[in-house]
């Protein structure tokens, strides 16, 4: 998918909702249990509830890993099951050296057919670039995350005042085109910053709740002339029920937080 | 399995070789693809002829994964041939937040039984503390790695002149027992500074090539009182042939390298 298709998508919809599908068997609606293949009916479910309101969905693959055989066919049915101009995100968070970022990038871009895999920048540009050789992929790599962790490293400054993840985002995004990074937004008043060091680049926001919190901070800062946001939200909005409502209270966050979106879109003078 | 158990098998088999099994159908012999599971058939006469060579088995869990569900039977089956005294390693650099630390540790660790599992600690802390609550198992955290990427972060130094990958070596080492570090061959001179940092805990040290190359010198900078170091070799024992005597060149390769450690381990007085 190229950034103008996306951002063709972002203003049909008007909306920048990414929804993290992070599916838990443990999780989902008891009365789902008796289906064959239970992750995925509650996947297909809440892609019907949402996809008219978001543009892309983000399977965090450890869900799936963690179920062995079974899960990967829950991965792979809920990603056929995704229409196709919809964005899709394999949140896998890997990075290897060249030769098994390549391996990894063969399967989630061409037997999975993802439009976009999250990597860690630690191991640097050999690990990163594999995955930049697939035509109208993209690669997100982790700069700032949202966790508490996310402080013990990323955070260190260099001599020159600068913290590690400013460094990432400065260098990684001359290692090629269909760069994005993750930004967490708990430290939404460090978006000025990032936007300021990429100015072009996407930024997938995870850590927006499921009141939309600091969503509009998160705009203010954030939003550049092609939306270049994707804000995501996962248990806010496929948890929102643990009952037979599961989706109808699912589309009621998308909807809320949608409304939020096109708000901060109008405001920016983008739609 | 113990510090202590490892340390045993060591002075046992006067050997700390890592065989890295990156099985890639690809590269195997041509008569091994009519076998039912070529790579678990190829992985099953590599680790009969190097199983009183070497100490630990490494699996790239790329290979595998990009296999798809075919791969992750091979993996599995190929774990279950291992026998139960060698310590076996995950290589899958994973690194999430906490909930999804805890079902990558679960995968890893409960499903498939391995003995440790490699992360990258870009995340920090509450991405690897999930690894550490099993009982007897470890988690091994990148901090220098060999490729040409890796100077990209990993040599960042902070105020004070320290490197990225110090302060990982230091401040890692505090969040408990069971912890190993990744630190690349390519740069044995650099071994001394990290074996002062962390002067107890076990390093996997991947790229040491096929003819031993700096072994000696990894040797003399790294080995401690526990021995301390996996010294790890993949393509350079099982691609050491790539016809029907496979199985009987990797030994040899296997042969060379564990010599040459029972030599560094006599010299050290820990045989």
């Amino acid at each position: 998918m190229t950034r103008e298709e996306l951002f063709q998508q972002i203003k049909r919809k008007r909306s920048f909702l990414c929804v993290g599908l992070d599916t838990d068997i443990r999780k989902i609606p008891t009365h789902l249990l008796d289906e064959e293949d239970p992750v995925f009916e509650f996947n297909k479910q809440i892609i019907d509830a949402t996809k008219d309101l978001c543009v892309a969905y983000k399977p965090n693959i450890a869900f799936y890993e963690s179920m062995g055989l079974k899960g990967w066919e829950s991965l792979q049915k809920t990603l056929d099951y995704i229409p196709k101009e919809i964005f899709t995100i394999a949140d896998a968070k890997r990075g290897d050296i060249g030769n098994t970022s390549s391996m990894y990038a063969r399967v989630f871009f061409e037997e999975m057919d993802f439009n976009s895999v999250t990597v860690s920048p630690y191991m640097g540009s050999d690990s990163i670039k594999p995955f930049l050789d697939f035509e109208g992929k993209w690669v997100i790599v982790l700069a700032l995350t949202s966790n508490i962790g996310g402080l013990d490293f990323q955070m260190i400054e260099d001599k020159n005042g600068i913290p590690l993840y400013q460094k990432v985002l400065s260098i990684v995004q001359d290692w090629g085109e269909n760069i994005m990074f993750v930004v967490g937004a708990t430290r939404a008043e460090m978006l000025r910053e990032v936007r300021s060091l990429a100015p072009e680049s996407f930024l997938l926001v995870p850590g927006v709740g499921t009141q939309g919190g600091n969503l509009e901070e998160v705009a203010e800062n954030g939003l550049n002339l092609q939306c270049g946001l994707l804000v995501n939200s996962s248990r806010g909005i496929i948890y929102a029920s643990s009952d037979e409502s599961f989706a109808y209270e699912a589309r009621r966050k998308a909807i809320d937080l949608q409304q939020q979106m096109e708000l901060q879109l109008i405001k920016k003078g983008l739609i």
